[in-house]
């Protein structure tokens, strides 16, 4: 057995099935592997940040990590964005990076770079594999590691010359190594006794949750506890995965704009941080401060992405005397179709009335997408999953992950222009697989957050030269020859009705397929 | 004055006037700074590859650098490919990559990252401005530094608080500090002597050339030596620039395939590298040296990229007697028109008997666009333009900054199916500015090159599953329509008669325009 064959039957035993992959030559040993352990389902990206961010979208819905298979330091340079925006969503994850052989690093050619310093920036494991022997050992060592808690990006470089020999030994799977997530530290008590003082003080309060805590039975759990103590339910900006819509706890965002977050945290005594990092504005600006937290607010860190955060929720639960299932639900309740001129707002709505039962939306609508979260709150059902890291050109490839992980699942990828042209390849992927992912391309035709940012930041009087730096338009881009192009069926939606007729019968056809809405550049 | 608007000015009072840019909201202050500043030319990139290896393919053609813009870390790793690329070229230039505010750091907002070493994989120079005074100064060392020698990719990270605040200050220009490159280490004796000696031995001698040596007056200077001495004249496989066609110094690039360099290079003697690296293998293979040096020859490294080449190469054409303009000098000769059906062979006959003078070639047509060279040799005079870093993606980008910089020559980017998709945003670019590119799209429908890898590396036997990895069918991508949905003119050619009317068109049509030639998947 060469080195390769150890690597990918050692991924298997793990739990690890899935690889989403650009190879190159040095990966090619990986690539014949694929005939002899057939358990491991390749998946073909026409470029990296398709295949990280896919591996992300992939890990946050199934739960487990999928690996990835990039060419050396340039190719891992080209999903760096996305394995950002992974980072970010404690997603695990496995990097295959195949580099030079051993034999010919000493010759600097053409392709040769650091790749470890690169893998830093957005790994919690690095590790070159230097003798065959030792890949099966060190492949289960990354699928630990990326199991976490927290989930993590795990790399792995992996010299030509360790994969094409032979000697490959599959790791054997240890009781609990690397098949499954840790539960992470256990809470002190001191920190819940504070925090359930918090809650039981009749001062305001809010649990402010975020990663494992926006979804599945710990969701539930949260809803408890605000119920008991009367406490708010806000969540981080950006989750990775929040379950919603009706029968699920309402949970409400905390806004981007770090104006409305700051109004919306204003007077609030005590945050409880549950699986969330106290809150912060996304950039700063000028004369503003970056914490959110208001002035006088005591912040209790109960559980950060490393801890048990549901022994911390169980805990505190039981100090207030918390009843399972007595927190709030959401009430199904959909907007109507939308008629007249297509705008932001109407395709969102239209989406509300739409969005079916057990739906993904990947959501990359940025500016233009403001109001989907609103318009789908009481739509059956579903997962929203967001812009973690933000990195854009996420949505499209985690919406290909998601599909894969989910194949019984309809994916919507709401997408901003602007961010789609980053990772426009993973539309090929969504038809070379046959994916159930329905994608709304919201064109305005500019970057429309960076026109506010621009005044934001107090850029004054901008002038033309510089608005121009913004203007997606001259010429305009046409999503339906893109997509079709790659091999999707696509149509362009000009009024709400022609979009709602677009999206129901998308949504109502397997496969894949793009809707172009053109929408006014203001909202 | 802020930090932005200084910034802006020192780059333009040292020659660099172009930004190729992909802006967030931590970059605006920058962008505002386009409408005080409007010596400074903004060129906006969808994808932030196309920015870096757009700076890439000016630099080639303009000999000074470029700016670029990026967002962050994600913003940066988009466009490292291409700037590994730009490495390899020793093309000056300057990233300029917004970070967040100094004080925005201690909150590990979404988008922070270490910028720094991600940057490190490619430049030769990264330094933080930590301050607003500081940045014009800091500006100014970035350009010296890109411009060498060797020329090198410098990165300023510029915090958003550093940017916008008051109190920016203009760098002066001191007398030959970065507004033009340095001429490097003088020759030593001894070496001089040893390869004069080679030289004149009657040993089978070959100049091995590369970087400043493939064009301008040192290119004829090295084939006035090499006339002079009887010695082979071979150039790197990947130059940077080479100029050739009708009347310049025919000269060889060494093979890709390392079977064909070392047969190539058996029974040399001697190798005298003129600014370019002792020649290795591409990749390693199983069982065959990397090192491409045949036994029993002597390398003598003249000159490498740091060193004064011009120098070194009058100084052994004073020991040897080379008389200037007494070096070979290639014929005028093209092939015909190809006609019947559309292969990969008759697409670069065609090209040969076309291609404009002063065209610039640039060239990421791998397996199919092997025959181009051969083709072209005796075009009138041209520029062409190679993967330097192997980093695909390459193409189309360093078109999109050779056509800006030089804005009365003819571009042809000669592009493989595979490579295009990495960067095809790049399209948009040469619509939105007009640019006088003309895009050959060799459309093989699959990752030629690797299937020819995947044989070589020594992987038995490889079957469907492998297969399936390297095939860019199920669906075709039809680049005519990803090509007009970007905005440009497009056509596709299945016939040699085709192909050969749409490039001559092409060619006499201002503007930017993409021919998708429809070629079998194996030579």
């Amino acid at each position: 057995m060469n080195g390769a064959q150890s690597l990918v039957r050692t991924l298997v035993d793990h739990g690890v099935d899935t690889c989403f992959m650009n190879p190159g030559t040095s990966e090619m040993h990986f690539v014949a592997a694929l005939d002899d352990v057939h358990a491991m389902r390749g998946v073909l990206a026409l470029f990296e940040g398709v295949a990280t961010g896919a591996a992300d979208g992939y890990a946050r819905i199934a739960g487990r990590p999928a690996a990835t298979l990039l060419h050396l330091g340039p190719g891992l340079g080209n999903g760096l964005a996305n394995l950002h925006n992974a980072r970010r969503a404690h997603s695990p994850m496995v990097n295959i990076v195949g580099d030079h052989a051993l034999s010919h690093r000493a010759y600097d050619a053409q392709l040769q770079s650091d790749i470890e310093t690169v893998a830093k920036n957005v790994s919690a494991f690095v590790r070159t594999t230097e003798s065959t022997a030792q890949l099966g050992t060190d492949a289960r060592d990354a699928v630990a590691a990326a199991y976490g808690p927290p989930g993590s990006v795990a790399t792995l470089i992996l010299p030509a010359d360790v994969s094409w020999s032979e000697g490959g030994q599959v790791a054997p799977v240890l009781s609990g190594t690397g098949t499954r997530p840790g539960s992470g530290t256990l809470p002190d008590a001191y920190t819940i006794e504070a925090a359930g003082a918090a809650l039981r003080s009749g001062e305001r309060t809010a649990l402010f949750i975020g990663g494992r805590v926006c979804s599945g039975p710990l969701l539930n759990a949260a809803a408890d506890l605000a119920f008991a103590t009367g406490a708010e339910l806000l969540c981080e900006t950006f989750p990775a995965r929040l379950a919603r819509g009706a029968g699920r706890p309402p949970v409400e965002r905390l806004g981007y704009l770090a104006e409305f977050a700051a109004m919306r945290l204003d007077g609030i005594a005590h945050l409880v941080l549950l699986d969330a990092k106290s809150p912060v504005s996304f950039f700063a600006y000028p004369g503003k401060p970056s914490d959110l937290v208001p002035d006088g607010c005591t912040v209790h860190t109960v559980a950060g992405p490393g801890d048990d955060v549901a022994a911390a929720i169980s805990a505190l639960s039981d100090l207030v005397g918390a009843m399972p299932g007595t927190g709030l639900r959401q009430q199904g309740d959909r907007p109507g179709l939308a008629t007249g001129p297509l705008t932001a707002q109407t395709v969102c709505q239209t989406l509300g009335a739409l969005l079916p039962e057990g739906a993904i939306v990947s959501d990359e609508g940025n500016t233009a997408g403001l109001f989907a979260p609103g318009a789908t709150s009481g739509a059956p059902p579903h997962d929203w999953l967001c812009l973690t890291g933000g990195a854009i050109g996420q949505g499209l490839a985690v919406a290909v992950g998601a599909a894969i992980a989910a194949p019984d699942r309809r994916v919507v990828a709401l997408e901003a222009d602007g961010s789609a042209l980053y990772t426009i390849q993973s539309l090929w992927t969504m038809a070379r697989e046959g994916l159930d992912v329905t994608t709304v391309i919201l064109n305005n035709h500019s970057y429309a957050v960076l026109n506010m940012e621009l005044d934001r930041v107090g850029a004054e009087a901008p002038g033309p030269r510089a608005r121009d730096m913004l203007d997606l338009g001259r010429p305009d881009i046409d999503f339906v020859q893109l997509a079709t192009g790659l091999g999707l069926h696509a149509t362009r939606a000009t009024s709400s009705e022609a979009f709602a007729d677009q999206l129901a019968r998308a949504l109502a056809t397997p496969g894949p397929s793009l809707i172009e809405a053109v929408v006014p550049g203001l909202l």
